[in-house]
């Protein structure tokens, strides 16, 4: 099973609506956490069962409810029969291979993102999805629960009331999680980029099969990194330029800066690839280099010492009738010969430039 | 004969309309199925002439008529006169390599999609025709008839009469069949992802030609799952947005949803294609790498030997007058340097970091 | 003179509407024949002379008059003033290398097409331009008259009544045309897909130079298929969505139709250049495979041989004191010692996988 | 200084509208010539001074001035003056490396175009800029004056006073300008094709790194070509689908024909492009299968003749015992054995089908 | 870390519009100029604290406030909150990794660009950024400060009074600083022109593994310079295009004309791509081409000395009985053979054409 495709087919063949866990199975529980506040008021609480979030859908109040685990089925579909959530949305935050998407559902708009984090010390990238619910005065933000989010320093904005966050409505709350994880991609974007630029040193210095495999994999993670981010661009145009009520005006500005970021980040990845392009290029050529060296290498010796070894094979034949073994000085005559021609292929070569 | 390319030159010349089957013979009959139900009542029936379908044109119930081989042009032509479809559109069920489309014809809309599974055992992809016709009552799909279908969930549905299918028209019938069709291709693209898998750990561990072959075939199976899906995209847009009456408005929201998933296809698609582009050029440097491999060896030893050679032939020489021949350390001496360029040479190896 | 360009140069410097042959001079003289039909009515006829046709201008039944062979440019002079062409239109008839277009003067539809057929059994294939004029109730069309045409089927269609081209007007008398034209398509992709079959075949059991050329050719011949297809799909939809009343509403669908057509024959050019793209690749791989194969051989011997030629040299030297050479088992040891050589190489060969 | 590129860095800093002429220096002063026509009249003189341009700017017959040489700025300047030229566009005539485009000043269209033609014997392709002013009654034409013009046949014609330019007006002149720059293109593709078939012909016969220094700089022209022609595309749609009143009706239609010549020389660019790129792979691929060659000479050799030598080698040793030696028959058969090793080497070959 | 990339990560998690600096830290203070003037007056000055700018805000003068040095976050909040700019403005103009972009605060606009320059004596170049807000009379600009900038000639031209900009308003200083910056690319264009060239020349006298070190260093240069300049084009014409009442109607021409330079820099930038990459081609063949020549050698020697090797081996056994080896023109034979063997190589060789 390649790691980033998820076992979507097991649920080829089943109606639609039907909420099936997509995804490896999380061992620990799901974890509920509800921050409610307003610019004067501030309530935060661990749910211990779903129905604690109910009674928050009609305060006037600000509502983050936070779902870490969404591999119970039933947790979603209570959640979504009391917020009103549409079946086909509910079966979408449960299916962790969606790519990021907008959806206007009048009531409420439906977001898809990816998080991304890297492995404790290994350089593979996690791929966490985050379903973002947000209503009038509600935001539900669904996550897989694998790695911990980067929502942190939102709740600690939100708790300590500092910046406006706490003065405006819950479309802020859900532009500043969005906000978040585009940030957050800044960070991958740095380790890959020193990654590539360790890769890039090694090329020049001791470039092996194993750069190349390392320039390959990559390749590969930049292709999954694309597809992750891109769609994120029309995510947010379709926030700022959609007509939904449930964004105000004072929000598009905000929701245009993260859009910069975001065209910043999918040039970044585009530069990447064409970085890594150029890398293989240049490994091929290096390749082609040396095997020049090398031949280069065989091609002297080779040329040197075969008709050396020649002359001295035929002084070697045993002809009874060979005149020049009898001569005193035939030997030394020999040697000089042997001399005079290993000069002048050494002269040729010098002339070809071969070293 | 390419097996992706029917006989499509065998029309050439004939009058728009003539109904002529375009592909591989079938040896079975033509075999008819109908579901008829509404929310309360359900009859299944199959029928034994194409006449038994005609009745059901005028009833109220949601009425579904299954064909299955489409090779005897006069059951087409029957059922085109019953139901008043146009005569470019019974030429279209016959013609199977039509690129999946939709056609809106006003009374009915007639859309073309293409069915993927996999032949037994081995990995070959087989494609299936499947047209649909979408009336304000009833939906008549046909199929080649040559691999079963992937529609008998959907008919255990109706007749279990669980999830909405009995309490909705023949439109969500439609959508039904288009998302178990989209569905099954992720059944394909997770086979696909495992000869990708498959593939990659052989390339690094043994590359061979039949490694290269078996990269070559997959990307031309990539080229026509392609061309069998993107279409697809635009059919459903023209679904989902267009101002057919014949799709109500709960029913867009689905359909939108099945877009979503072709959408998610064709990215995988694309994803595959990249890495198998990737892996061919992974094979070309692995070729490279090891050429340099196999050139270092025969350098290597080449170098070695040839200097010696050369000085053992100096010593069979045959001149009367060589005084280090008569030497009694001379054997020894000659070993004595032989070693020592073997040395150097062994040295300059290491130092160029041939091995 | 690259074959597929027409000596265009020999008009630089002409006021435009000048009437002057671009093309090879054909031996044979103009033949113009005639058919003037209505549902009830049929006349067939050659004229002799240009002037024949102009009475067919005013009769209200539909007049096809097809002129072959378009080298005498006072012919067409007189067919346009009699019928009303902008000497524009004039010049483009004589002009062979246009590209596909459609343009509406109002009055009349002045579309250009390329006929595609194969020489004589060799493999190249011939373009031949064909003008079409779609006036209220006639159509002409221009051929160059080199090999023949593909409208047979349409004037015995015409002639036998038989099929709907009788009882309609002009419009799909010239849809007929088009659609004859873009049928003899699928002959030459089938042609082609043999072609490729062949020599994919030819790739995995011999490549050799001349396959490479094979592709080449293939290659060259695909661009300018495309270059003819490609502007024809504008063309066919310039006709269908305009607003020319020419063209009447039921003869869309047929349009639409071939349409469909255009666009299979596109994408199957397409699928080609993918294809023709991958043996490419697949042939310089299969020649670095071939140089690794011979590498390793001449490596393996190599390596094998100068060992021992060195051992073999070292006790042919004749130096006075050497031991061994007294030693009666010393002979045998040598040649034990040579063995042990040859095997421990072996051995080495076989780890490494060479063969 | 790479060619084509001039030397814009001069006006870094200077304030807009500032003429400074931007190109190499052109010896020969400015030449001035004006032909002024209508249906019944035609006059034509050479200015001596720039003043004597002036008083035509009122008459209401149609007035060309050419302006040959465009390196003396106070000529622009005065002419500009008089005819209301904006500054900006009187310094884009000077500077001669603007791409082409078409500018909407109301009373008058700016354009500019790229001339193309072939340096005496050489294959260099030079480019020199024609800057357009079409008014109501008045064209102005400058050019870099350094070749000569293709202008020459419309001077004809307006002497002559055949075909529709004497009886048109000034919009037709521009046409016809525009018409005679294109009409050259084609002059420049036929060389270019021809250029392109001799490589072709010199790749498959004797391939050089002078074929593929050729090729590459072929590729570089053609580089340059398709920068020069592209913007065409737009300039003359827009002068044809936009709303200036400069522009008549029937003029459009003439328009829309250089549109379509326009299109053609951009298809054969793109064709000849991707011509020059398959050369390239087959060059390299060439070079590979010479590689090959050569390698299957030299692994041939060395197979043949290291084992016999090393054969040889044995019985060269100075072994006292060795009893092969002293058989009188020895020699023989170390010769028959020489050969059985040959001829079964040389079998093993042609089984590889190594020649 | 990549040098193209700024450390942005350190701002994730912080609230939006918090003030940070990203960037190398600059050792200088902050230096604020203030140019102030209109067609009669003109005043210049140092601002010693940021707020002696204050007071020109409502001066109805043009003014031109350019901050050198952006480390010190107090002196642009301060700023901003004088000039009322937005919080995410404030912030945008400290992170130094922005793309080029234009925004529409209403009474002001923001625009972002690029100043390139050329270290000293180094082929680095250096992107700096330039933030502009055009107000309704007044400009400010923010720039890094490293460098020094490109503006000079601007404000000598507002201190000398010549040309237009003491008669226009901010709008047109706006429009002459942006000139400015793209005009300075000119300079760096024609720097990498001469760098193309010289490494071409480079490329046909002495490829070296240096060669292709320095082409891949100019493509990521490349890429770079792209990221700088391909969204200009849309800030621009968001300038020109835009319905903003803060620039004029008169200052649009001199927009387009600034955009036709940046569409021009582009075209630039995309020939060089292409050349570069070229190139590279060039460069992978003339290794082909080298290696082919040293095999060439290699295999001409191997196949002269190996025959005549085994030849001299042969004569030099020791058997007792070989009859060549007692004729009296025994060894006259051999080295006739020899010389026969030669010979005929060379004419194989020759007719090869190897030499």
């Amino acid at each position: 099973m390649p790691r980033y495709m998820k076992k979507r087919s097991k649920k080829a063949g089943l109606p639609p609506g039907t909420l099936v866990y997509i995804g490896d199975r999380k061992p620990d529980g799901v974890r509920i956490t509800i921050l409610d506040y307003d610019e004067s008021s501030f309530h935060e609480m661990d749910a211990e069962t779903v129905e604690a979030c109910f009674p928050f859908k009609e305060k006037p109040t600000v509502t983050w409810i936070n779902v870490d685990g969404i591999h119970e089925a039933e947790v979603i579909r209570k959640l979504g029969e009391c917020y009103g959530l549409h079946p086909l949305v509910q079966e979408d935050i449960l299916n962790t291979d969606q790519r990021p998407k907008m959806e206007d559902y009048g009531d409420y708009l439906y977001i898809v993102l990816k998080m991304l984090s890297h492995a404790d010390k290994s350089e593979e990238i996690l791929f966490e999805q985050v379903s973002l619910i947000l209503g009038r005065n509600f935001v539900i933000s669904f996550q897989e629960g694998k790695e911990g989010d980067v929502f942190g320093p939102i709740r600690e904005r939100i708790r300590s009331g500092k910046g406006r966050i706490r003065k405006t409505g819950a479309d802020f709350l859900a532009y500043s999680l969005i906000d978040a994880v585009v940030d957050s991609y800044f960070v991958i974007m740095e380790k890959l980029g020193e990654r590539i630029d360790f890769l890039e040193e090694q090329l020049v210095d001791r470039p092996s099969p194993k750069t190349l495999h390392s320039i390959h994999t990559l390749k590969k993670e930049m292709i999954f990194l694309r597809k992750s981010v891109w769609p994120l661009r029309e995510v947010i145009t379709a926030m700022e330029r959609g007509d939904s009520l449930l964004i105000h005006e004072q929000t598009r500005a905000y929701l245009r800066d993260v859009y910069d970021h975001t065209i910043q980040v999918i040039e970044t990845i585009e530069t990447f690839r064409d970085m890594v392009t150029g890398m293989l290029d240049i490994y091929l050529s290096s390749l082609s280099n040396r095997l020049n060296e090398v031949m280069k290498v065989l091609t002297i010796i080779a040329t040197l010492f075969m008709p050396l070894t020649f002359l001295a094979g035929v002084y070697g034949m045993n002809f009874r009738h060979m005149p020049e073994l009898e001569w005193p000085w035939g030997y030394p005559a020999v040697l000089g010969l042997m001399s005079a021609v290993t000069l002048s292929m050494l002269a040729y070569f010098k002339k070809k430039k071969w070293f």
